[in-house]
């Protein structure tokens, strides 16, 4: 899949002399060869690689701050790296320039159990955070799908499957270290769980994927581990009436700590992909956290709610490891989908809207696949009236990616109507940068360059993605 | 109570043809009245008042954009106003400029209850909103005493009792309507629950205090009223046991809709004031939210930690009646105080720290307190870690204003080295300054400056606050 014409004239020289300074300061954690610099040049969306000229692997904050010092004193552009799982191009180097890969900084910093804080390097990924504080009985909810690090993470303002209960990055970031533009080393704030302490600097790196600074740790909120926990899948006549259910249990104010949905296409692909036996129409899966007696309580309700909906069962895991199957099940869709049609990549676009609208949003989006004969699926994490579309694509066919483009460009003019946001969680990056204009309008997409412009001035910061300078 | 010297020496002059100008556009709702004045340049903080030189009563997100580019074309100062009860000094004038008072924006625009979200403009208050809105079934949850308005609260990030489960308003914000200070007017964001689309405007605004643009408009996130309330409180043999329980109620993962603590101080003077016969002790107050059932499970299990921590008495409020009295008691702690030392103002100010350390924090706080001969009260949002120090003193005694000055200042010494934040819903306003410098860090506060001298390059956006220029 090709990118935008004016992407390589930006391309900007790298001096020899940066590269000889970067070689000797990360000796063996310095490359130029060309698969490690295609490798970083990639992430999980359909684009083709755009490789950066070089890549450092840093260790330290002070690391990141050296790198970028010297990057910027040649004006090189300077793109943070963490596992390469962003969606729409956010790590890709479409001027050149040096990547910073962060994964090596990978250390737990601190578990303030008794706080329900725990402050890590950028490196860290969330199964791992998560594996590292078992034993003080907390967890750290926020689940992309994807083994995702905090600070990639944090830089995307990530949120999945637990968010509808627990928030996303934006609300469990409670302070970050930054390098800016200018190689400073900034606390953006501190374990306090509330402040009014000022500019929220939290807030404005959060999100901002490495366009006005590299988050090098990250301090997150933690969250008791619930006392009991449940699922229940359930399978619905129709997506309306799937969707119906979830607004329902959501304007009732049920906390559920999970609610996922899953049309027929999603359910066929992880049938076959995962040997289960689920009813090939839309699924919703729930998860409830509570105490034992809570989250039977609310099991029961949604339980009344879905039969209202005419739903065709309501199977209980109460058990760890069916728990688990399923929701492998519904973390496995990106890659069950991918089978559903050999060979093709796989364009993942996200939107969300107020939850009133969502029904009609999601079926009108299914209405455009179906019209336009795409593989695909849909599937959301629709507590929060956020949903993907799945479309299984030949990255090089262009009659293919133009339909693709097109069914995207409709969803999102689609939620952008109805008071939604051109991505609810993948963010900007490359692909999105035109919708971020239909979303906000002149006035306010001016306001975001006034602050880019003034954290950034040369431009450094992984360029070229969100705005355009 | 004086202002540093400082602040005198920023007055600006204001021309006579800006006050021309503002009268031909604001007519009967432009004043220059000495009483108006000073009425504006005053809000709950023990300081003198600082008077603009000029008040508008703006009706529209136009008239306010036309009154900040006419200021903005004679370089001068301009203040937001909404009911005056910042606590820092929020709205004084210490350059001069004008006032524009946004009380007359009190519509609320739209109510989505099927989205669980309101629009209002900047002068609804919270408590007119929760009045336009109870037939919904849904309530507005931020609650900091004052019937502040949403503008106001939006701009000072605040927050109050129901916080420990609603979040504040960083939180419950999902978009505003901005005035820059070029005079553009900007949207934020939509109403989308969750967005991951580019920089949060939405967030740099809320807790910016006017500096870097003025909120004309806020949509906020609507709650489904609980099924049950239910309302508890407490005495005990001491602050350490008290606060102790407070402590493992939130690392159990409890999900109290609100827990207050008052130290005996606080206990005696509501007794008086609101003629209740609470034993003189330290006490919790407890709200439940939840299902019928739920709510009496977090009862037995705070009761239970209320025991083991020594608690004399758990008493029950389950009536509506019951429980309005108990918390108009709490809110009327102020009030109650003010009454402890007749024609002494109070010292408001407070902080908030990781829950681990807030027993300490507020322990040695109360023996600065006494040591300091202090009249005073202790009153938190302790399942945030956020306390207020109430200290009552005659503001034209030197002596007891370096006193008063000195117990908050170590204070927020105390709050920095427990990696906490020197404010945790009041903000900085004027006298803050010094300690967000303490809190934050030379690069840190550079980084916002760099900030404010972008959003606002000429200083006119209620300049002197938050920041030196």
């Amino acid at each position: 899949m090709n990118h935008p014409a004016q992407a390589a004239a930006l391309k900007r020289p790298v001096p020899p002399a940066l590269l000889e300074a970067l070689a000797a300061l990360f000796e063996d954690r310095f490359s130029i060869a060309p698969a490690m610099r295609e490798h970083h040049g990639r992430d999980e969306s359909s684009y083709d690689p755009m490789p950066p000229d070089a890549v450092v692997f840093a260790q330290t904050t002070e690391e990141v701050a050296q790198a970028v010092k010297l990057c910027g004193s040649h004006d090189v552009p300077i793109i943070p790296y963490g596992t390469g799982t962003s969606l729409e191009g956010h790590v890709l180097a479409p001027s050149g320039g040096v990547t910073i890969d962060l994964s090596q900084m990978n250390r737990v910093l601190a578990v303030q159990a008794e706080d329900l804080t725990a402050t890590v390097q950028a490196g860290v990924t969330r199964k791992q955070l998560n594996q590292e504080i078992r034993e003080t009985g907390l967890f750290f909810p926020i689940d992309p799908g994807a083994d995702a690090s905090l600070g990639g993470m944090a830089a995307t303002r990530a949120s999945g499957t637990n968010a509808v209960r627990y928030g996303t990055m934006r609300e469990n970031t409670l302070a970050l270290t930054v390098v800016t533009a200018d190689g400073r080393v900034v606390k953006t704030g501190t374990r306090a769980k509330k402040s009014s302490a000022g500019y929220d600097l939290t807030r404005i790196f959060v999100g901002s994927e490495g366009t006005l600074g590299i988050i090098t740790e990250v301090t997150v909120r933690l969250y008791p581990q619930p006392e009991a926990v449940s699922a229940a899948v359930c399978s619905f006549p129709s997506t309306a009436e799937a969707v119906s259910a979830v607004i329902q249990t959501i304007q009732l104010g049920v906390p559920v700590a999970r609610v996922e949905f899953l049309d027929e296409n999603g359910v066929r692909a992880i049938n076959a992909y995962d040997k289960m036996n689920l009813p090939v129409q839309p699924l919703l899966l729930f998860e409830f956290h509570g105490s034992a007696a809570g989250v039977q309580e609310q099991a029961q309700l949604v339980r009344h709610i879905a039969a209202e909906h005419n739903a065709i069962g309501f199977e209980w895991a109460t058990k760890q490891e069916e728990r688990s199957r399923l929701w492998a099940a519904r973390h496995n869709a990106y890659f069950a989908m991918l089978q559903m049609r050999p060979g093709a990549r796989a364009i993942t676009t996200d939107c969300c809207v107020p939850i009133s609208r969502l029904a009609e949003c999601i079926l009108d989006t299914k209405a455009d696949c179906e019209k336009n004969d795409m593989i695909y699926s849909i599937i959301g994490h629709v507590g929060d009236g956020n949903f993907h579309v799945l479309m299984m694509i030949d990255p090089h066919d262009p009659d293919d990616v133009a339909k693709a483009d097109g069914v995207n460009a409709r969803m999102v003019a689609r939620a952008l109507s109805m008071d939604g946001t051109c991505t609810g969680e993948h963010g900007v990056g490359l692909h999105k940068m035109a919708f971020l204009v239909q979303e906000h309008g002149t006035d306010a997409i001016e306001t975001m360059r006034v602050l880019k412009h003034a954290f950034d001035p040369k431009n450094i910061m992984n360029p070229g993605k969100i705005l355009s300078w």
